[in-house]
């Protein structure tokens, strides 16, 4: 376990990521089994010009970050995805959303961490789960 | 099936969506089984700064839109995605990526597709499938 | 909601089935969000002769009746199981073993639940989730 | 990749494990990529007892255990399945069946494949994939 890392610290991290940057991230909350990310909408996310809902693609990759950033007490870092599931639930309307990633089964080289998105009125709109490499690099 | 779709009127179709437009889609063959498209790369796609390969949630996304455009000729416009799993193979760097959707399963309230992501030398980056809601719409 | 479903009832419904009375099945818990089922052990259940542990088959078979029948205070039944996701955890040894199931998403046509199977030691061996087509059957 | 696997060898290490037996498992082709397997139908696979489907655990196992057994002639025996994932088709009435697995990705680690299940009328009734380790057991 990392004890040095904290909010601050790891929002740093993700800032590095010009993706996680168009995001707009932002760490809410962060403990050993998991990690709360705020992400910041904006106009490019759209799917549907007249009925103005998110595309499916942006809440997967929220999905896959809170996931896969649960892990990172443990971990230290981001970790590379072997595979991720998403399961939608209703229409993402204009609006930041909230991903709560947590940890199902930490392990020396497979993990498991799933992850939820809520909007700020606290819908679910999309869940579902990662596998992450974290076996620790070789250097 | 709806024999007017052509590659003109489904890129049109698909670039209303301002997320089409930034993962700047195009689409370079289509028939009653399938769809190719090609995604255009930019700086933001990328998660990591030091080693600049792409971000999962952009790979899932176009296995997501690929897997549900495979659809078209079908369902005659994009339909809800009810859930989505995805397969990563091998880093994608920067360069502009190919999504190939296929129809595993049509249905006439849901229907199973796959798409496979490859880069410009056509190595296989991503692969997976979504479940699609492909019910007619009620007016 | 069906208020009339107990434990016992639904255990009758479970059983009707052959493959769930091969599986041993027994209701140990039931409310409108959930279930716990108990799985009797045997000999068939064994893939690896030598190290004894059990199929995966039969553990994906479980998180799939689980997550279904987390969902039978709404259906009043089983459902039809859409897709399947399974993630293990750990090797199930030779023993009973609890599946509990967790209504993820309730709604009119399609739904999302999940479950965690775990060993009488309370070990999660492999968790996972279905989409389900809880739509009333047309009579 | 072992050129000694035949189909009567695979044939003779997948009826080690009692479940496979219990699954009336027989090896139809074998190649680098990939394997077919015909199971054979028995009464405890039903599900609904009036409608005598079988249960999707059943085909589960039949998806997982030839996208296993897909990769045997690079992995030289069943590996462990990390996650697995099935999309349901179309419901399989009693008969015997027939799982085609497919290697999608073989990796030093982590390996990924994917099956099809058909009746005998070649009937596509479920497909999905799996994720392997594949790493050499250490000795």
């Amino acid at each position: 376990m990392s004890d040095e890392l904290t909010i601050e610290s790891v929002q740093e991290m993700l800032l590095c990521a010009p993706y996680h940057r168009w995001l707009g991230l932002s760490v809410l909350a962060l403990d050993e089994n998991g990690i709360d990310i705020k992400a910041t909408w904006r106009e490019e996310w759209v799917v549907n010009a007249e009925k103005r809902y998110t595309h499916g693609g942006v809440l997967a990759a929220l999905v896959d970050l809170a996931a896969d950033w649960a892990l990172v007490k443990r971990t230290s870092r981001g970790v590379p995805t072997l595979d991720l599931r998403v399961d939608y639930h209703a229409a993402a309307m204009p609006g930041d959303l909230i991903a709560k990633g947590r940890v199902v089964k930490a392990g020396g080289t497979i993990s498991c961490a799933e992850a939820h998105v809520y909007n700020l009125e606290d819908r679910l709109l999309a869940s579902g789960r990662g596998t992450y490499f974290t076996a620790k690099p070789k250097n």
